[in-house]
């Protein structure tokens, strides 16, 4: 079995893990669990780690060049090692949006935007679970609440920034930075579709010049045939 | 009588019906309305809300698939239904908008920019009503003159965010999160129009060496031409 | 004489004007000047806007369509018979930045940057200016001092808004939305220039396909000449 | 010994005195040195300061048209004799930069990726720790451990600007108009990057349209050319 197997393989049991890993993260995180429901969340994290750390090791030992795929997979190893990195297996969930968007008609553009939509709203929802359980056990964090941290996660996002939730942990400013990397990046897709958009049909008046173009060579490629057709018949005659 | 008619018919009285919506709420708001006057105001937006609701059910009714109609318009059946979505039935009034742009001259990028104006002017207003109509009465609220939601509502819009006013109801953060939606759209389309103005500016340099390709077609097409004129002298002789 | 011919006359003269009153203006405003100092430096501002009211009147009266000229340039009259919009006089030193720029070279990108630059430098320090102006008799504002008045509009313009310093009288927020409308603008055109010169850089390696077409047609009209001449040679023969 | 000569012999050693000066800088800043450490760092710096002046002296004496060289160079002389300047040294790091982006493939856009991440990341801690050399000893500022001006780093570069830390010294409040401009630069280039993306795979479905009239000039030259061999043959019949 070669690694390209595997992926096909463990590519929607991976997605469920981090479906049923998204519903126990934020089952514990918004419902501040204790006691046995506390510990029956925790179970089913466990075990959607356990199918990514199996992954994990699948995948390096069947990858043909190890060492290579050990460096260039270095983010792959810190999601599965490091707990504060946990949230990112949700971006596992982006492939589902991309298979969402596969149906979504055939415009490049219209799937763009249904892409940052559904990218953007996975992200404010998983930042603010990431912010929550990270700044809750701050006394000095302003952020004690689930829609305090779906407000703050969108203040962030959109850069506007008014200062009345700010995160104080390190996780929870880690967070910060990486909504901020979505926001600018979200910004610029954005812009980037519109302006592909605005291109395009202030162009469509230049069509008419081109098009003129193409006239003048159907024109002349009719010429030639003509031409042709008036050698043969001296030739034939 | 079918969709598209029914859709002809009820265009304009909507939008009016919208227009009276516009001026009956930013009443009630801005002038913080009891009394008789509140029960007047109260009453002109209930018509309106009538015309609203009568428009949703002759559609659902037309509509040749129900069903689809249903869920393509849920967004509808909300504006409709919920109170705390009433400013959104103002959005119809961007219709208004893009005839006035029709009026104004045949470059495309200048109508962009007309819309985006008139756009961001009725977003920054109608928030600026909502925000208010929301915070007021909450005590802790810093919102509670109109100037100020105003204020608020730039400061959000351009994602500036100095947090000297921040909404602290849900419906209050609400709108703002559709605020901060029109700041990054509307960022996007003006940085849009601007590079395709700019890409335009800078492609007219490159328009000359299109010119001599041009040409050469042309003068090819001159030669061809020349040489049937040869042949068919030299077939009549 | 026509409205064309006194705009030429008048150019430099009001250029002129807008330079003496940006020096009045910002002797009186960062020197917070009292007694004759505040005297002459209103005397002198009082002369750069009689310069503007001439000009106003004598373009009103030279317009060919007096009614329209007048609807068509409203914000004209309001920067010269409101106080509150005398900063909006400095516009006109933007006239200057179109000639310096002018100097600059040939390349359309780098003249933009450079207008670019220049405007947002008049921007920034005319609405710390205005905000000091506007501000420093509110005993609640934080803006006190030329620098805190620089320091804010930065902060605005860049969208940064940490919110140490917000104006709290109507024209500083006045002066606040145009700094927030520079801001968005400045944005735009950066992001827009570099976005045409980064489809530039990409489409170079386009170029050669297209080099590849030009050379079919060459090779095309090489046969057409050579198949010509041997028409000729034979009509010859 | 000409200017060209002298930049290439100085352009590796004033890289490695950058370095060594970004070393130094950050063990004084960020371990707070007091005693002979601090005497270390700073005599480090003094070394690399001193490649600084005399790469400076030599490119004076060597430019052919020195007072140009001098009006055209004179943020060079700024960084060299201002203390405060110091930091701006490390932009010479950028060109290490640019080598790690030469080996990082051929694409274009990917480079520039590459180029914009490796920036912001020496933005973002050359900031920081200027801001923290400036802030520390201000009392009333709320800077004063080098995570917190990360943070703060990061929340200006991305323009959100939360305002729960901000500098209050003169040069920590230049290099937050540093970080600004570095923001809105970088935002910029991020959605040109995207644009460019964008725009050609939406051009994708344009390109069958040109491959069309490709075609037609192949076929019409395939069709010139049988004319010729029709008459060649009857040239030799």
């Amino acid at each position: 079995m070669n690694l390209e197997r595997w992926r096909t393989i463990a590519d929607w049991p991976l997605t469920a893990a981090a479906f049923l890993f998204l519903i126990a993260y934020a089952w514990e995180v918004i419902g501040d669990l204790t006691g046995s429901a506390a510990a029956a969340a925790e179970a089913v994290i466990a075990v959607t780690w356990a199918a990514f750390v199996i992954d994990y090791v699948v995948c390096l030992v069947l990858a043909p060049r190890r060492w290579r795929w050990f460096y260039t997979h270095l983010l792959d190893l810190a999601i599965v090692v490091l707990p504060a990195l946990r949230p990112l297996r949700l971006l596992r969930l982006l492939a589902v949006l991309a298979v969402l968007q596969r149906t979504a008609g055939r415009a490049f553009r219209g799937r763009v935007i249904m892409y940052v939509a559904g990218a953007v709203a996975l992200l404010v929802f998983t930042a603010a679970l990431a912010v929550l359980d990270a700044e809750r056990s701050a006394p000095a964090s302003p952020i004690h609440t689930f829609p305090q941290a779906v407000w703050w996660a969108f203040e962030t996002i959109s850069t506007v920034g008014y200062g009345d939730f700010t995160p104080i942990t390190e996780t929870g400013r880690l967070v910060a930075v990486g909504l901020m990397v979505g926001g600018v990046a979200t910004l610029g897709i954005v812009t980037a579709t519109l302006a592909s958009w605005i291109v395009e049909r202030v162009a469509e008046t230049e069509a008419d010049e081109r098009a003129a173009t193409h006239g003048e060579i159907v024109a002349l490629s009719a010429q030639v045939a003509e031409l042709k057709e008036l050698l043969e018949e001296r030739a034939a005659s």
